[in-house]
């Protein structure tokens, strides 16, 4: 598959490059490693560190989600691999004030080992550190083990709330616990389409036939759930939904953030379709959307496919979901 | 090739569906007109009327900009198709406050006279109506005939300083002068890797080998100048600024405003790539970077490519392309 490259070894390094080049007004990065990223402008004092990251190829996650209200600084990996403990750790050290760092990062085993290895260590600096996982993919573990599940898009709503918490001043307990309550009241699912390639092999990353598609594919093209034949839209938002809504009830007068995030080369005609099958089945159930996201929030490279999003909101999380953000890539006012 | 539709003749309008009910705090639908989109705030008193529009398939173009500082409505046509003249005409009636009505546009045979034909039954309404178009694809005219050049990426420049323009009171005749100035400031050129598809088709809009990329492609599959192997994206970016470049001939000193924009499939972290060469080419240049855009804000379905766009900025310039944004689909504050 084509791509707009140089040498594929380099590609995540030119990208952070290119980004630091093209956001001057927003970012900088450490100078002690070059695969970690921070804001260059001045937070409160006192304020509570956000940190994120993970593997590279999911942009805007994860560093384009530095900045105002949302993360005060990222780790990135090389493409969809963890980061190593290094930029997490430096990470933590810029970013901490005096009064702890939260790092945020999605379940998968090489986040885990690393991000957790950066807790110990900054700890070992005297930095408190507090992990959050975000496990919102429905398909990718049964409720029982709900503990097990991957993160994808409903990551993006962790950055949001936590980051709004900790720029309101939240103390680090309160900023975990929103964080873990967003985690709580976050579900997603995805579907499939077609894949993405590596830039060092250019071979796909997984196969689906001419007209095949795979519900509850993860972020790195790890297996679905079903494989079967593409459906309508609306079909495929109903059968997103109904696993979705069957992990976490919703009744009349719950009020709910949706997320409907393309996984690369999906148009955003094709998300705002989906979108609006969504938009029908929670009004049918009497369920109030109070904010909405669609476009890409978090890609597989260029992926086809999308996921849904809902996050359940209590007052606490409406009002973080509703707080400004000014980052290169996500601005709300 | 696979999408995310149901009946493939009402994507256009289910898309519209989607959008309002996404983000009604931004926008509403003409009641007499479903294809006009107006904004649902308030504008200020006397406020000169910004209306775009252009075919659908392009988004965030052009339906994505209409918002604080940007366009206050949008006429939207079928797929790579001009909108007829009545939801062109009815976004005018409903955007003029009295002080007449800039429409921007691509100069596109169907734009041209769709948009030149609303104007003149505006003015059959005592609205008085300024079309302005934009001109910035190098690679579809030579400079001589600059007139017949295509509109592709760079309509957003001209989105961003005329609607905020308008937004800070300027009269029409300064709104018009401005949109001009951006057009004669603006250059485009893209490359295509890949083809989009039509909904209703489901074809390719045109052909490339495996390993073929072509320079100057246009924004509906338009043939370019020139085909040929792959090549890297510094090679790329370095082809695309010479043509640029040697049509706007930039100085030691200058200051511009930079949109890397991608087509629809490529990825974040190719634009990225691509900005970074760009930034090197004009440092070496001494030419000034004033802000930059990287990103999809004018897309081709999923067609995969890329364009880079630079504007010449003077004072005037700079001042309206900072001027705050807050649309559906593009925030800047």
């Amino acid at each position: 598959m084509k791509k707009l490259m140089n040498d594929p070894t380099n590609v995540v390094d030119e990208m952070i490059d290119g980004y630091l080049k093209a956001h001057p007004t927003y970012i900088q990065q450490s100078p002690k490693n070059s695969r970690t990223i921070v804001t260059v402008r001045e937070t409160k004092p006192g304020k509570v560190g956000v940190v994120i990251g993970g593997g590279s190829g999911h942009e805007p996650g994860f560093m384009g989600y530095v900045g105002d209200g949302m993360a005060d600084g990222v780790a990135i990996g090389n493409i969809f691999a963890s980061p190593s403990p290094d930029p997490i750790l430096e990470a933590a050290k810029l970013v901490d004030k005096g009064s702890g760092v939260v790092i945020l990062h999605g379940n998968y085993a090489g986040d885990v080992m690393n991000f957790g290895m950066a807790k110990e260590l900054a700890e070992m600096e005297d930095i408190r550190v507090e992990t959050v996982l975000t496990t919102d993919d429905v398909a990718s573990a049964p409720k029982e083990e709900s503990e097990k599940r991957r993160g994808i898009a409903g990551e993006f709503f962790g950055f949001k709330t936590a980051g709004a918490a900790a720029d309101k001043g939240y103390h680090l307990d309160d900023v975990v616990r929103v964080a873990k309550k967003t985690n709580e009241n976050t579900r997603s699912m995805g579907v499939g389409l077609s894949p993405c390639s590596l830039p060092q092999t250019g071979e796909p990353s997984f196969v689906l036939e001419e007209n095949e598609m795979e519900i509850g594919l993860g972020h790195h093209g790890e297996p679905g759930i079903e494989k079967g034949q593409i459906q309508s839209a609306d079909q495929v938002a109903d059968r997103l939904l109904n696993d979705i809504l069957a992990d976490m009830p919703l009744e009349k007068g719950d009020n709910v953030a949706v997320l409907v995030n393309g996984l690369g080369s999906t148009t955003r005609m094709e998300l705002y379709i989906m979108f609006r099958r969504v938009e029908q089945v929670l009004k049918e159930k009497g369920v109030k959307i109070h904010r909405s996201y669609v476009g890409d929030y978090m890609t597989s490279l260029e992926m086809g496919g999308c996921s849904i999003t809902l996050m359940k909101l209590d007052e606490e999380l409406a009002e973080l979901i509703d707080y400004p953000a000014d980052c290169p890539m996500f601005v709300q006012k």
